[in-house]
């Protein structure tokens, strides 16, 4: 039996993710920061880490982009789940009972929509999704509710009033699951690289030209800022691929400064 | 006599490096949001707008990537300020009177030695730098200091502590004026575009070659996610020329999705 951590409480997306990947028989630990997530795993408390890496309408979670720098992990995997936002509201509570919703501030943005034609209700930052239901079913106030994943429901004892109220419904978070452990997918298909280049022009042209003359898809380039450097920057890169990349890996060597490899794994699709 | 917009309140970091592109004779407005601004230029409240766009510790500050696209501005020109920290108090005050420091919250994680060798001071976060300054002038407390630009000081009435008390002095951070008039700079020497590319295998290799090719330096790529699709992404990419890019901007049109040329500039060295 494996111990995840995972960032936020029970009901979170990065809860649901873990779940959904590793099974009901796993114990599972919420952590408060992505920090406290790597720690875990670090020490040894967790086996595997869920976090978010990107989200499709937000874009990169830099600071788990950042955080895989600076952690000797293996990304072993990869998750999609689609964002679906709920309002959760004490049983009993009507739409027109509730003047405040608490939320993590990105689930608020994403539904303005809501907010906009609802207009008595205010809309209360709170740290965390899966939380601000925790705290509306703690508080036990029939006028506050939270927007929170449909799962947060049975979790905390909530009634779900509204589904799916996010503007956008094309919000899907991929996450990744990251180990200590040197894992070896049989199946893997996708590789996460990070690179540091050398500073002269075309030297990234050179690096990205290494995949595109193998008719390698690159899914996803990123770059960071490289620690202890004025606005140089380090990429992170996701290569797709059907055959061994050790070629790739030797020309990449030869060609940039320094070449990690975070993890070949196998690529999932969202939906 | 220009007016020019920027986020934050007098003596911010944005205001300074106003204050050094378009000089005293001009008119500033200080606005609450990245947004504000634009919409200042954009209703012609302003002539200019000027916007951070990168740090060198913190990277690129997406919002700003983000309202870009958004808004038919151009990038006129780019400036460095460097980033120090003073800690500002009311006058009189010793260190050892002060219990709670105040900051925006990238100013007060950038400051984490001086908050571990001072241990009975509390760092608090607050909306902005200079607007800390603000407030702890107004509150008039001797126990509350702010982290803001040593130009605070002769603005709010408060006395500098100490200085550059950030943790890591490379801190520049990068800022672009935007105007909605297009002015061709006769010393252009930058040039930022925005890229849609193809979502096949190699494209993005083939885009840079075309730099590459030329011998011309891209000096930052960034990616963020397309509106409307999934895990698709624009890429926003500086480069350096001396000649003119006409030729690079009709291949790029041919080998691209779309192109917008943000804008031709000067390009700034830091420090």
């Amino acid at each position: 039996m494996y111990t995840i951590a995972y960032q936020g409480v029970k009901g979170a997306f990065s809860y649901l993710t873990a779940l959904k990947g590793f099974g009901s028989q796993c114990h599972y630990i919420g952590c408060s920061t992505f920090k406290e997530v790597y720690d875990c795993v670090e020490c040894g408390q967790a086996d595997y880490a869920v976090l978010p890496i990107e989200n499709s309408l937000i874009g990169s979670i830099y600071e788990n982009y950042d955080l895989l720098t600076s952690y000797e992990m293996q990304i072993v995997g990869e998750q999609y789940t689609k964002i679906e936002h709920c309002l959760h509201v004490l049983p009993g509570s009507s739409l027109s009972d509730i003047t405040k919703v608490m939320s993590h501030p990105k689930a608020l943005e994403q539904c303005k929509n809501f907010f906009e034609t609802h207009p008595w209700i205010k809309a209360v930052v709170y740290c965390d999704t899966a939380a601000a239901a925790e705290m509306v079913s703690h508080a036990g106030d029939p006028t506050c509710g939270a927007i929170a994943s449909e799962a947060c429901g049975p979790i905390y004892g909530l009634e779900v009033l509204q589904k799916s109220i996010e503007d956008d419904p094309k919000n899907y978070t991929r996450f990744v699951s990251l180990t200590k452990k040197g894992i070896h997918h049989p199946e893997a298909t996708k590789c996460s690289l990070m690179l540091q280049i050398n500073h002269i022009p075309g030297s990234l042209a050179e690096i990205l030209s290494i995949f595109s003359r193998r008719g390698l898809n690159m899914t996803k380039i990123e770059s960071r800022p490289l620690r202890g450097s004025l606005f140089e920057y380090q990429f992170y890169i996701d290569v797709e691929y059907s055959e061994g990349l050790e070629g790739v890996f030797d020309e990449l060597k030869i060609k940039s400064q320094s070449m990690r490899v975070l993890g070949c794994y196998k690529g999932e699709l969202y939906g």
